[in-house]
């Protein structure tokens, strides 16, 4: 089935390949990619836009020696088939398979762990400044999409790129795209470049640029001259990376392996950091994708011919889509709501927002610091911002939060989306840490809904009722509609008693109130009495319902979907403790401390414990020592 | 005393101040200045640099109404002085004083809480879109060092300036020198600004460029043109902040009041963010202060003839300067250790490893998750690095630590100095939160030394014994030496047993263990018996131990100085209550759930009843209940 590719078994095996067969193998490639994508779900239109841009750069590396980092990592499939995991394509993203991202633990060519935005350039210094110091030569590449050069991340290792005297090629893959609309500055400025003939006239002060490098300049112009493409390549002065001191290649051809190899030997000669500007196209090579490449930038098994889903999603209501159309209602009714988001507006739900509501909405790029920074002085002058971010990027702005938010008391309200497992993106993805790290943080409120209606009354509260900064964390997927009935109004500080019983006592936050639930049933059905309370507030816990209902019960079980470690499990027990309430026994359940790998929800968590069954069985075993 | 100031009592008086004065009024504001601090200590040269810069952005707002944000607001205190605080700036940084930064609760005319790097731009815009959907019309200005621009908050800020439809003065005030040496490109670019003659060709670009604003543009190039400082302001295209979208004015001289008020009047006409680059002298009109900036930067309490401190600093040993001299002994066995700092090699020690390893050391500039994501690319690649960042700091690389250090377990070291209480410096720059946000981290190892023996130790264990990502946490200011004799060698989650009595037991980590022997003496004296231990690890606990412990003990005392939420504190009372240890009596000394303002850390530590009296006391109360 695969010619050429079945070939390539090994990370190098590329390089016995003949350059007449790139234009198949890429072919193969592509064909590879859908298949499995198709299969599995998974990240398609960017993994075509570099299958020949990945083939170059393999052809000019020896792995592992050489050093290849991908940002964000979720364009490294290619990657990964041409390092001996063709076969485990098919497996991407699910339990125990690969990881849709790079993995150090995977293979010894994915040089990070990959999955937040804008670090490759970071990691290459690192390598690169490592190499020097180690007196080694190998090569050190990053690849870097538009989106992720607002992240100052990016922009404080470009501070520090200059002064590296060695080489690293910065490959700016261009594809005119990120995940949603690029945003700011550096957008519109590589628009510019894009379009703006004017700058064509001043190919000759480029030209005289990289002929001032000394040495070596001459020679690549000469070359790059002669090269199809000289002109190209020679017509886009790239101020803005030579302000910041880099030396600036570009754009190049993305869908031409051959030319690609060309420019980065030339690019490899210097010894200094080169950006190498890149354009590619999402979804090369496969209609449907170049239609509609964002539909297909992260996209569930799918059907090849028609593009359409294989499970046609149901209108399901999930907690993203009940934040966002309930913010729409409150905004509706006050002007003095905003909504920020960073690069996310679908993703956080926050479409119709920005519809309906385009001058109160502000899309900052992935740039987390900045949207919270910004949401305080926002505060601080009287409005009443809400910054939508998944809870695993917001752990970029824990300074942010804790220095521009909290000590001003600024009534900044943080949605939370994805708190808990998110699945298949795994151990970079999971939302496992935020109670933790919110509840740390003084005159910060934090909250979690049981279901989408306690969504809605939780945002309501937190944006006209409550004075200060309130974070609603809540997870991915589909919102629970459950326990509809039991509504008691929000009231600061105030958990809900959803049943009251004796014996064994759950304290459920969030998403655990459902699996509390199904464990309550359980219990009475075996004529346990049980009680189930609601505690909606991580922060502050009502301690006061917690401890009246400590004295009437023998076993007390804390759910949370977080890690043990300054979660709600230790803020409880340890006020048992501190309270002298020691004639209960304790079932903490929580998440590991250890990162979670990827996997569908379900499963991660039952292995990890926190599903009914898992836990009813340690009920229950608790149950039979205490009649032992 | 003070013929003019003494007529500047409110905001807004200095309107009322001649013109013929302000030279006057400059004077006598230094005067002030140099006074005070001279008997308090705190940041003079950057204060006296900024007189005319505050006096021309005074003369050209109305506060309240209008904001004006200081970035870190070391340099406000001139502001403070023009608002109404003259008398108070006697008593600045000290406990139950103003602050050494700008505090919204302490005037409605501070805009922001300020004190980390790099936030101001944000806040600008915030306040900015505030104001366009409220429909206002006051005034933006946000004053920001040459320094700053290396954090990349403000380039994700920068980035999105542009897009903003109204105006914004950012004032770069470029005084050629942040607080250590300048790093990277932005200020290799700036450099070439302020030296480079062949900028001035482009000066007729500049003024096209700006005569091209459609309205105004021709009136403000008349109008400049006519000002004397007219060729210094258009010599300068500016290309950097032009290719980011905005438009650039400057240089211009920041001594000078009313060219700069002519400026900003011009500048404020523009209906977009305006860049206007200020250029000052740190230490401006005192001689001592302009000969040695750096020492006069932030100074404790001065002789004003002769410079010198007025309490000899006797040699003392702090934990800082014991890092960095055991890191230069390690990195001399040792040719795979570097270090890594962001802006900050004197306070953090590593001004000797920069002489001694000047290949081996890397100075990021204000860029703390950049300085992580390196670090974790250097040890992924075999190397060892060191990463010394202030407690406070450290929270903006939160992420990074999760993201591209633990998951990989790479053998990064964090030396986390001014953990704790750190001072004057007051809310935004305490150390509290570091043990709970760290320990929160899976493949973390958290440690905190009793003394400086025990730092050397660790250090080492770290460096050369631990595999994995370590963090040791340290406070500022000066080592204890005591308890020297014991110094069991250190062991993977050992605590260390210091005194092993019964009744009273004491859990001590890093800092406290100083405190906790000083109340080890005291219950001794009263024939109470105690057991004292030596944490040493917060992250793996040593459970066994601490059981053990608890089984021989009534009275369990944690003592950490850090937030209680996620602190040891609750870890251990959790862990406790879990296992179902309900014969013993809990105190835990931890610091409240909120921020802690400025002023001496003894004070602070009586205050928040972390000091040995509190906490004898409270032992004392619970062996009374006890006894009763």
């Amino acid at each position: 089935m695969y010619n050429i590719l079945s070939k390539i078994n090994e990370p190098n095996d590329i390089k016995n390949i003949e350059r007449s067969e790139y234009k198949k193998l890429a072919k193969e490639i592509r064909a590879c990619l859908i298949r499995n994508v198709s299969n599995t779900g998974g990240h398609l239109a960017s993994n075509l836009g570099v299958v020949e841009l990945t083939m170059a750069i393999h052809l000019c590396m020896d792995f592992p020696e050489d050093k290849l980092i991908w940002d964000v990592g979720h364009q490294s499939y290619v990657h990964k088939i041409l390092t001996g995991r063709r076969d485990d394509i098919s497996s991407i993203r699910q339990y125990g398979g690969i990881s849709g991202f790079t993995r150090i633990c995977e293979s010894e060519t994915d040089a990070v762990n990959s999955g937040h935005a804008s670090t490759a350039l970071s990691s290459a210094l690192g390598y690169a400044m490592s190499r020097q110091m180690q007196q080694k030569d190998n090569k050190v590449f990053a690849v870097i999409g538009d989106g992720s050069m607002t992240g100052g991340l990016f922009y404080e290792a470009l501070n520090n790129a200059a002064s590296v005297r060695s080489n690293i090629i910065i490959v700016l893959n261009d594809n005119n795209m990120s995940i949603s609309r690029n945003v700011g500055a550096m957008s519109s400025y590589l628009t510019k470049f894009r379009t703006d003939n004017r700058y064509i006239q001043l190919k000759e002060n480029a030209k005289d640029a990289i002929r001032n490098i000394p040495h070596i300049g001459n020679a690549v112009v000469e070359k790059v001259k002669r090269s199809k493409s000289s002109l190209k390549q020679l017509m886009i002065p790239g101020m803005f990376f030579e302000d910041m001191g880099l030396t600036y290649i570009g754009p190049v051809d993305g869908h031409n392996v051959e030319g690609l190899v060309n420019t980065f030997r030339d690019a490899l000669r210097l010894n200094e950091p080169v950006i190498v500007h890149v354009k590619t196209r999402k979804g090369k090579g496969y209609r449907l994708a170049e239609d509609n490449p964002s539909y297909f930038h992260g996209i569930e098994p799918f059907d090849i011919k028609t593009g359409e889903l294989k499970k046609k999603k149901d209108n399901i209501v999930t907690y993203t889509k009940v934040f966002g159309s309930e913010l729409c209602r409150l905004a509706a009714e006050d002007e003095k709501i905003a909504a920020v988001c960073a690069a996310m507006p679908q993703g956080t739900g926050l479409v119709g927002f920005a519809d309906e509501f385009a001058d109160r909405f502000f899309d900052v790029g992935i740039a987390e610091e900045h949207a919270v920074t910004f949401a305080g002085a926002l505060a601080a002058d009287g409005m009443k911002p809400v910054v939508a971010i998944y809870s695993t990027f917001l752990q970029r702005a824990y300074d942010q939060i804790i220095h521009d938010v909290c000590i001003g008391r600024m009534n900044v309200v943080f949605a939370v989306d994805r708190g808990g497992i998110v699945g298949k993106d795994g151990a970079t993805h999971q939302g496992i840490f935020d109670i933790s790290y919110l509840t740390s943080i003084p005159n910060l409120t934090v909250m979690a809904p049981k279901n989408a209606d306690e969504l809605r009354s939780m945002l309501q509260y937190a944006l006209m009722e409550h004075d200060g900064p309130v974070a609603i964390r809540y997870p991915r997927g589909e919102a629970y509609t459950g326990l509809s009935e039991y509504n008691e109004e929000i009231s600061y500080g105030k958990a809900e008693i959803i049943h009251e019983g004796s014996h064994v006592a759950l304290f459920a936050l969030g998403s655990m109130v459902e699996i509390a639930e199904s464990i309550y049933q359980e219990l009475i059905s075996d004529d346990i009495s049980a009680s189930l309370v609601n505690l909606r507030f991580a922060k502050p816990l009502d301690y006061e319902l917690i401890e009246d209902i400590m004295k009437t019960h023998d076993i007390i079980v804390t759910l949370e979907e977080n890690v043990m470690s300054g979660g709600i499990s230790e803020h409880i027990a340890a006020h048992a403790e501190w309270k002298g309430i020691d004639n209960v026994r304790f079932i903490p359940v929580h998440l590991p401390d250890s990162y979670i790998e990827h996997g569908a929800p379900d499963i991660l968590k039952e292995k990890y414990g926190i599903d009914a069954e898992s836990i009813l069985a340690r009920i229950r075993s608790a149950l039979n020592e205490g009649e032992a």
